[in-house]
């Protein structure tokens, strides 16, 4: 997004000239490019997300996401001085594959939080495919009908950042422009696939994982390692001749809780069921999950947590350029091919082949 | 270990002096430091290994575990021509947490195969705790009775080699030797804490997890992560008044695994009772295991877990190199200290605080 100030810049001020003039000078025209928003300071930015104003934290999170270098300066000075700022919510990670009822879910626990807690609500989302797709989760507004024309809602799509590392830096930070400017429930919304639920984890206090039953193999379902970092496992469409399905599965799950370890947050994971379409069983869902906000803000491990995903997020993202620098040098991808290819054959052993491709970066015998 | 060759070198040559002579010349000692074997040559030790001699394989193990660059240089060209005749054994990875009855169950099941294939077993072992806790398993090879005195098993205690990616390196190093020195089954242990199951897994062709029931709370007990990595589950001590909740255990077990898909081998996780203490349940164990095996190598997934276990080591000794020369920097050190606590006062976002680390190292604005 080359401009970030466009999305904003001609809000209801598009004007159709009349297709049977095409030459003609319009005055109208003339004076709307008049217009034309400056862009904001520093100064106003923060001060318009501290306020609160929905538009200017918009165009904030717009800001954020433009690669243009002046952007990218700007936001990072708007980022820091909302940093003192934010904090101060309850974040919610919301997981489940397609077809687990998200949308419809996340229109209906949004409503009850707002209007459990009075307070305000952002929906973020992190999607690295929505690029390639082109059907980025929350990129469509309307399927969150009751969220979407919430006035305390503010719900905005994937950031189309191309990789994970980079649409997941962008989520985290839009969280702390939303937490600044006071929204005190933040719902983190993930697909289902690869690695984006653990970066979704990595940045919520409670991630809670949609399942649906009823599809005969939904037990086959649970990705790996899923079970390890849910803090709830929630089964939507618990309604009409689903209910006994649904009652097996959680039994099934509860079981197979019972063989992991106590979670280092002392909580142990609950299976819920509920449903999205008749709201059943949403208010005994958050019923717990407020419990468990209590419960680890009281022992200590709330802030525990987020100080951990603070450190992962550094170290991540130091980890993330060290190896992008290394394998993206030319030198690297050719003796990478070879080593591949030396290995596969069994003429080197991996230890010795690795040590060629590090040779090659490094200089010779640099590394052993 | 400074002089690998020493530990064979005066086999058989122990010769006590007189204690009431201390000052005397003992003619024999001198004969003895004229005895001194010379080193090997590397085609001594690839003759040697390729002929099955077990002192020459052991002196090769202790060249190849040794830190002095001559030995480094010479252990390599020696595995590097062993690696031709390396590949053909069946490799079979068996971790179990302290109490579970791994000595003993190792020595029943070395047996068993020795018996079955009529070919030699080699058992290895990885235990990156070895030189801090001075307890290494496998150290005191005493405690496979068994199989420590049968002519055509070669037990071998874990390398010393520090970190747990050298102590792997030396490992697999190991099976290449073993297997061109004509050990047809190779048996790694390893201890179930930490990274080294992981590294055992990523070296063998059959992950086998020894469980104890009986303690009450052993299905608490088992670990984040094993079940995805097990190809076997087997519950020791099965016998006696703990054969009940034995087989409620294996239910329980049974049952967990169906959460998960199906493994990419197409085989179904299973889980085993036997009773190392009485022999119970071992031939059926290792039906299995053979079963498994047979599986793998007519739909191809044995080539391609081999394949990929070799491209794994390859990448996992690379990542650990750039990693360690990054980490070790001072620069680095001094700038990471200063980005966690900006990072946990909340002065800095975490890719900010990142960004700063790798100015450091990389130069300004290299990195983005």
């Amino acid at each position: 997004m080359e401009h970030p100030e466009n999305e904003e810049q001609y809000k209801g001020l598009r004007v159709e000239t009349s297709p049977t003039s095409p030459g003609s000078v319009n005055p109208y025209l003339n004076f709307r490019a008049k217009r034309r928003k400056p862009e904001l300071t520093a100064d106003q930015y923060v001060e318009g997300i501290l306020a609160g104003d929905v538009t200017i934290l918009s165009r904030a999170v717009t800001l954020l996401e433009s690669t243009r270098p002046e952007h990218e300066q700007l936001a990072q000075q708007v980022i820091a001085r909302c940093l003192p700022h934010a904090g101060k919510s309850v974040r919610i990670g919301i997981s489940g594959v397609p077809g687990a009822g998200k949308s419809t879910s996340i229109d209906e626990f949004g409503l009850h939080v707002l209007e459990r807690t009075g307070g305000k609500l952002a929906v973020l989302a992190i999607d690295p495919t929505s690029e390639r797709t082109g059907g980025s989760i929350l990129g469509d507004k309307t399927r969150m009908e009751k969220l979407s024309v919430h006035p305390k809602s503010f719900i905005r799509p994937s950031p189309s950042g191309g990789s994970l590392g980079g649409v997941a830096r962008k989520t985290r930070e839009t969280i702390v422009l939303c937490e600044a400017a006071g929204y005190n429930t933040i719902f983190v919304e993930t697909v289902g696939v690869g690695q984006s639920e653990t970066a979704c984890h990595s940045m919520v206090d409670f991630f809670l994982v949609l399942q649906v039953t009823g599809t005969g193999d939904e037990l086959q379902g649970i990705k790996r390692g899923i079970m390890e970092m849910a803090d709830g496992i929630a089964l939507n469409k618990c309604d009409g001749d689903n209910v006994e399905r649904c009652k097996l599965a959680a039994a099934y799950y509860k079981n197979a809780l019972h063989l992991f370890p106590t979670p280092p947050s002392g909580w142990t994971t609950q299976v819920y069921m509920y449903s999205g379409l008749f709201g059943y069983g949403i208010k005994e869902l958050w019923d717990s999950i407020y419990e468990y906000i209590d419960f680890v803000k009281h022992n200590g491990y709330f802030e525990e947590r987020r100080n951990n995903q603070n450190l992962y997020w550094l170290h991540e993202t130091i980890e993330q350029a060290i190896h992008s620098r290394f394998y993206n040098d030319p030198r690297v991808i050719a003796a990478l091919q070879q080593a591949e290819d030396d290995v596969r054959a069994a003429r080197q052993t991996s230890f010795r082949a690795a040590e060629n491709v590090l040779n090659t970066y490094f200089g010779l015998n640099s590394v052993r």
